[in-house]
């Protein structure tokens, strides 16, 4: 799939969604657009991701020279920013499909509906939950692949990159590994997947046992992408739900170097790291034995290698288990606990 | 208020929402709709109830006599059965107004909309959330109020009833108490309130606290409607945001005798009355310190008073805390430790 990733005046810094599809998507990608940055490359600014020029908007491409138009920024509210519209609507007179992470679903607008059902094309809204989902009943754990989830200490703290890292170099090692995509981006990179943080809350657990019943069977490991936090004041709900739902065997705790308080609440202190431990253990303990067995920090904050070679061994220390910081030291110390 | 109730064929033993309409709410109940015990009264199944005659249909009423049809039950799967139509349409042709708690929403019926406009009636489907949720932000535990919350050790073990129990019980002492609905037979009761389950699943604790800041500093103690249990396999996510959205003072374990695995899932046990005050108090405590103080025992498979009393007194041993069947032996010890 040849895809154009919209990303106006966020490339790269604001644009998660963007990069996640550049570092980990099979798609080829055509152009990234940002009218701020247009006339530059993507390896310009970030030098370990697929590259790809970068346009001021989708009449800068040949209308056959690309299949899909992917939305790769969400505002913060994730309604639709008008200024984007020329956009979207020359992607579908082209006879692009278009899929989008906004909350604004797409394909309820009146103009993107009438030149899509006009020209062929398919508007995705990722963040609109399939209306088939029901509730849990149990049996994740009966599928014969090894699954494993990522828990993290915090909203943001590397839970999607470290699944999709330790996804990529299982199957590099020569594993059958797939990844369960719970988020937009995770959706976004792998063409499919449920937005937990959208499901109705009676169907939080439902919405991911579905997928691992779904992939269970082909695959020897499956790699669940986490959310949130399981003492988040907003959205530990989620977090739950995927843990109970995925009746996952192991974990891997993520965390951020020196993060102290919740990102946005922080008047909420983050509780020590063997505290973590105890909770997503006991907590999933009555419905699977999910055992913490690795780490993944994050030292992005950190500028030398040394200093986050220090913070990693001292966050094995405090679990237990090996860990890593997956981008700066790769996946191998975890990958020999994991498969 | 003056209400019809709606249960063809299920009443009593099927008709929870009906019961606790008749048990805790202050409407004046006109009559039971229910064609298989038409001619017979409430008093001659339940007697500790409001009584009310029992009648085959809406048209068996004067259009003056009532002012509300309620729907009391609640199918598997929450459909509209086509058999209730004709009470449905007679009621809205009465200028009653109609309130349900179906998963089909009523409101979105065509017949039932235009009779609703044409006699202006208002239909309210309770288990439709309100639009205008949003995340919490973690600031319920800044209201003046006491915030005691009901939490189980499964699903349907006797949370609302306590609720509704320690509400009344706390007035009738003299307090300033109010309830938070957050199911459908609570919503129905109290007349508001937001059906936790029904929301966005980001939206759970924020659901709770909007109504926790809404009635938080206008009485001492506010009553909150626990849902689910925190190691249940499908609902835990509704359990976990209710408790981290309400930032409870207190919490009351809700247990009903002799369970020993999860109603529905049998296969899964249910861990120790100590692992449930351990997980509910450990969970909670990065957010709030909430601490389980009493417990609610539901002895209702029980004959006899003394063995009740004995399982009672078992469950306060085991809880180290103050114990009851708030039914059978009132509320009296769990007020003096919550109020």
């Amino acid at each position: 799939m040849r895809v154009a990733i919209l990303a106006h005046e966020k490339f790269p810094s604001r644009a998660k969604t963007a990069l996640g599809v550049l570092r980990y998507a099979d798609h080829d990608a055509v152009a990234v657009l940002d009218r701020e940055t247009a006339g530059r490359r993507v390896s310009d600014f970030v030098p370990d991701v697929q590259d790809a020029p970068i346009v001021a908007g989708m009449s800068d491409l040949e209308p056959d020279a690309v299949d899909t138009l992917l939305i790769g920024i969400a505002p913060i509210g994730g309604g639709f920013d008008e200024r984007w519209r020329e956009d979207v609507r020359t992607a579908l007179e082209y006879g692009c499909d278009v899929i989008s992470g906004l909350h604004y679903f797409l394909a309820e607008d009146e103009e993107f509906a009438g030149l899509a059902a006009d020209h062929g094309c398919e508007i995705r809204d990722v963040r609109n939950p399939p209306d088939d989902l029901s509730v849990s009943e149990g049996v994740a754990g009966e599928v014969d692949a090894d699954v494993i989830l990522t828990v993290g200490t915090d909203c943001s703290v590397g839970k999607m990159t470290t699944t999709m890292e330790l996804a990529r170099d299982a199957r590099a090692a020569g594993h059958d590994a797939a990844v369960i995509p719970t988020g937009q981006t995770g959706i976004m990179i792998e063409g499919w997947g449920n937005p937990i943080d959208r499901v109705v809350s009676d169907f939080t657990a439902g919405a991911v046992e579905e997928m691992i019943l779904e992939k269970g069977d082909d695959h020897d490991y499956l790699f669940v992408e986490g959310q949130g936090s399981i003492v988040h004041p907003a959205y530990s709900p989620v977090t739950l739900g995927i843990l109970h739902g995925s009746m996952a065997d192991s974990l891997v705790l993520c965390h951020e170097a020196d993060r102290e308080s919740i990102h946005g609440y922080e008047s909420f202190s983050l509780p020590s790291i063997r505290t973590y431990v105890d909770l997503y253990e006991s907590i999933a303990a009555p419905v699977a034995e999910s055992e913490v067995v690795a780490g993944a920090l994050n030292t992005a904050g950190l500028e030398d290698d040394e200093a986050a070679r220090e913070a990693v061994d001292d966050y094995a220390d405090a679990l237990g288990a090996p860990a890593s910081d997956v981008l700066r030291f790769g996946t191998d110390d975890l990958l020999e606990v994991l498969c």
